[in-house]
């Protein structure tokens, strides 16, 4: 993703082109917060961004460009994920859970996401990102930070946690998950994600 | 779920009511399995039935009724999972693992349980209705079946494990969870679940 909302700026840019491009974004974003993915027209935004539909094509390609360039205005995943591998490997658990349920329980960011999730069931090129998002952010990164034998295998294993908390809490509502409050989730679960990170017992 | 497809026979049954029911449950669930549940229209499925959209209205309701009784045909979650809720306490993991892993695995079971899960986010009456299995039937039973204190929040977090498993393999396709056999799954999760189920200390 090189193409930052800012990129355009420096001693050589056009004014007005990243100001054009950062206003289409304002509006997808807002757009796909408010109706979902599927609902929301390429054609909706441009209107409402004042700009050609066709300019939209040329600056993100495809209405999945799009949303994920909406998306990087507000948040990185990978930045979020990235965060909370620092620090001791004994607390991984808390500081994952922590960092995911802060993100998500935060509407300015859970919406886009939650829009992202949406989008990925029905357009093949979100369920691409979704699934390359999972593999290489969230699965290397967790394998890279615990090593040893089946490193990836485990931290699968602890994406399929992650992953279901997300779906029950956040897409489908599930109580009790969905009124929880987030310091009993990571109290119940950080010790289920802790034996899905250790090593298996030869 | 009173109307099993089954439940025109009988005495007084008016011979062909039933055989229409059942060749429009068996024309929708096809359509379902192969084209998801977006896509699929009332008007192309009486169309192939040979019936009258109406009168797939007057049997079904909608379109998510449509969809909740041609799944009813081949597969019911509830009885499935009240099956593995019988035996041993101390292998409940390993038995809700495997059966949930065989029954998805199962092409003709997790084709129609992945489009009500599409279903679910776009379709606010099949969205309310995995909400409830998710609760009623899911959480409930296994909180029933564990007891003890806070046995509604310990049966949702296992809930949490088990969504996402289904999420991750089935619904997104990850690595390397999709393609991992399910003896395995069930001996890297079933520690974990176990973990979510056991009691707090306090």
């Amino acid at each position: 993703m090189n193409k930052s909302p800012g990129a355009g700026r420096g001693p050589g840019r056009r004014p007005g082109v990243s100001d054009t491009r950062e206003r289409i974004l304002a509006v997808a974003r807002r757009k796909f917060l408010a109706e979902g993915y599927q609902r929301v027209t390429m054609r909706a935004i441009a209107a409402e961004a004042g700009v050609d539909a066709a300019l939209i094509s040329y600056f993100f390609g495809s209405k999945s460009g799009l949303l994920v360039a909406s998306l990087s205005l507000t948040t990185n995943p990978i930045e979020l994920i990235g965060g909370a591998m620092r620090g001791p490997l004994d607390a991984l658990p808390e500081r994952i859970l922590r960092t995911l349920l802060s993100t998500w329980d935060d509407p300015a960011y859970g919406g886009p996401l939650r829009a992202m999730l949406d989008a990925a069931l029905t357009d093949p090129a979100v369920h691409a990102l979704v699934k390359e998002m999972l593999e290489r952010e969230m699965i290397e990164r967790i394998a890279e930070r615990i090593g040893g034998v089946g490193a990836r295998a485990r931290a699968g294993m602890a994406a399929t946690q992650l992953a279901g908390l997300i779906f029950t809490r956040y897409v489908i509502g599930v109580e009790p998950i969905a009124s929880m409050p987030i310091d009993e989730l990571v109290t119940r679960l950080s010790p289920a994600l802790r034996a899905l990170l250790r090593p298996a017992r030869g």
